[in-house]
């Protein structure tokens, strides 16, 4: 079976000007990988129309599932779903279940909020869209061909997430083995983890340095499909450890 | 003057399965704002030769300076630098300065380390291609074209940045400046904010909502090169938040 694999779209001047720290990438990284649906590329793109609408065609066509995440709050420089309505060639128009959703939401307020023009871009969007819910701020996201449109606050993000991971097709989850030692130099251990790598193809094994207050070390870390196969890698990768005179320890560093 | 562009690409399946949490993109993106060498756009990707050597040629044709994270470690999966020479068509071949460099270091140790095969990798680099200090862990990144190699690990990346920035030749300094307003929310001035966008559009200017325990609120950051266009749209947006019925205060929320 092939995996299904995933691209993460992250919009917004924010993120690329320095202000704003991503939060949503290794969140969604995490999860995707749970679900069996692997991320394999992250783009993080300016609020450019041209460059939206070029990016999300070229990587819907790549990748099995694409999601974005920013740029669908109300403001001038919110311009996601409108690109997205471009890049699959349909009408950007009002959506009849956001749109009644958001209204009753603003006249619930006490006072009673103006669901106001810019309020009413939220709940415009492509033709089709399907919606996904907001359990935190109600406007919703949607989801167009195989583009998850998602909002770039984390809180918001993630709550949207996980009312859509039940409907994703996943793979076989990717598990994860790992050991550390500390003390030891990546220097020291390539040779003989490069040899090992080279004969568990289907394995991803992993080399990272750690430089804390209570001392550096190297976590050595087994990806993959197969459980069974993970445990043999990492206890090859244990003995290489333990034979170059370091002290092997079961998982990463706490 | 048009401006210096630049794009990053951070290379590691490490970033993409989650186990590791980015700290180089808001660095960077800080740092080549403020040299003027605004970041346009920034890629992750895996350890995966086909995909390095594609982006990265894609990518230096597009950006004016691109620069690289991660992958030029000891082990089997630290490909970045072979990849490198392979997009631009060159050897991958020893760097007789970073081999003496290096050399020098391992018999410095006490008692002397080995500079063996793995870490004479770290020497090897595309023909032609000019250092970048490592003052850290000695083993350098390297510039080739307009293409700068640098570690994944924030602390040496860090430090090659730094010896590296007086060769950059930036444009005009990105410069920014904010007002923000508790209690507000995004959908009441998202009207007034877009009226002001559009008389300023060589300002970029931006509103971003916060939740934070002392409360809610949105920051609106305006940036741009010119810093007296700046004030006008601040003084503009400090009117509008005073205008419906908030307190603006100047900056972003501490």
């Amino acid at each position: 079976m092939t995996q299904p694999t995933a691209c993460l779209l992250i919009i917004g001047n924010e993120v690329l000007s320095g202000r704003t720290q991503d939060a949503n990438l290794k969140f969604l990284a995490t999860r995707l990988g749970e679900i069996g649906i692997p991320l394999r590329e992250v783009r993080v793109i300016p609020d450019v129309r041209e460059t939206i609408i070029a990016t999300v065609n070229e990587v819907r066509a790549k990748f099995t599932y694409v999601f974005t995440t920013g740029g669908i709050g109300p403001t001038h420089d919110d311009i996601t779903a409108e690109c997205i309505a471009a890049a699959f060639g349909v009408p950007w128009e009002p959506h009849p279940e956001a749109w009644a959703r958001m209204a009753a939401h603003y006249a619930r307020q006490d006072p009673p909020a103006e669901f106001n023009a810019a309020r009413q871009r939220m709940a415009t969007m492509p033709r089709g869209a399907a919606l996904i819910d907001n359990p935190v701020s109600i406007a919703p996201g949607f989801i167009i061909g195989n583009v998850h449109v998602m909002a770039g606050v984390p809180r918001i993000m993630q709550a949207m997430f996980e009312g859509l991971a039940p409907s994703l097709k996943g793979g076989v989850p990717v598990k994860s083995r790992a050991v550390h030692a500390a003390g030891m130099l990546e220097g020291r251990i390539a040779e003989g983890l490069g040899a090992i790598q080279a004969r568990y193809p289907a394995v991803d094994l992993g080399s990272y340095p750690y430089y804390r207050p209570q001392g550096n070390g190297v976590s050595l870390v087994a990806k993959g499909l197969d459980e069974a196969e993970l445990e043999r890698v990492i206890a090859e990768v244990t003995d290489l450890v333990a034979g170059l005179g370091y002290a092997p320890v079961a998982g990463e560093p706490g």
